[in-house]
């Protein structure tokens, strides 16, 4: 399997280690990853800590994000799609929809090319998950 | 002036004071304040900082949003609208929208009531700060 994606996945994992939501990204430059992370709305009470946007902030003012490409192991919701959108991120990948459909086709809208790779460890994850602890994914994703 | 966009420039200016750039927003749920905030990248050196961001942020985990009304003293980018579309703010009111055009459309096509006050107040803090700082301001917005 793509190697960031794997990162991504551990992150989600670590995530649920710690009592939280499975969802993990990482954000790669040339090659190199510059940032990661986890959600972490139940670990720090923040509703706005999910994992792409932990990740980018963990990534720092890097600057440009024209050549990073955001992974995720969900597809990314209009907040964190908002993120990839607002700072010129061109490429998302991410490792399932099936869970989730989020904002795929507002990002494709604006330019951004979207893989799914629909990867079964991803779905049973946040299929897990979701069937456990209803009330705090439907909290994550305001509804 | 509405009070609440008054907290907003009150927060605004503080973010200006602390060397910041001069953004601020405001959370109502039912006439009263739950939670405020200005934008802290250059403070918390966060590019996702953004004055809605961390306004939302700092209400908590407050579960439904639909009853709640955003206040920024400047247009939200794609980030911050995509935080209201996704938690379902359903009115969001802003200070001015001539230094930054913003996603406004984006909110309004996902059926949030989005009210632009035009504020010289507000259009004219932006405008120096953009004069003064550009670069930071780019950064902010991505570009």
């Amino acid at each position: 399997m793509d190697k960031f994606m794997q990162l991504a996945i551990e992150e989600a994992k670590e995530g649920l280690e710690e009592g939280g939501i499975p969802i993990g990204s990482v954000l790669v430059k040339d090659g190199e990853v510059v940032g990661k992370g986890h959600n972490m709305r139940v670990q720090e009470n923040d509703p706005l800590a999910h994992a792409e946007i932990v990740c980018i902030r963990n990534a720092g003012r890097i600057g440009k994000y024209n050549d990073t490409v955001l992974y995720s192991t969900l597809m990314p919701c209009y907040l964190c799609a908002g993120a990839a959108v607002q700072f010129g991120i061109k490429e998302v990948i991410v490792g399932e929809s099936e869970n989730f459909e989020g904002a795929s086709e507002f990002m494709k809208e604006h330019g951004i090319n979207v893989t799914d790779l629909d990867l079964e460890e991803c779905r049973e994850m946040m299929a897990e998950f979701i069937l456990e602890k209803p009330e705090i994914w439907n909290e994550d994703i305001g509804e």
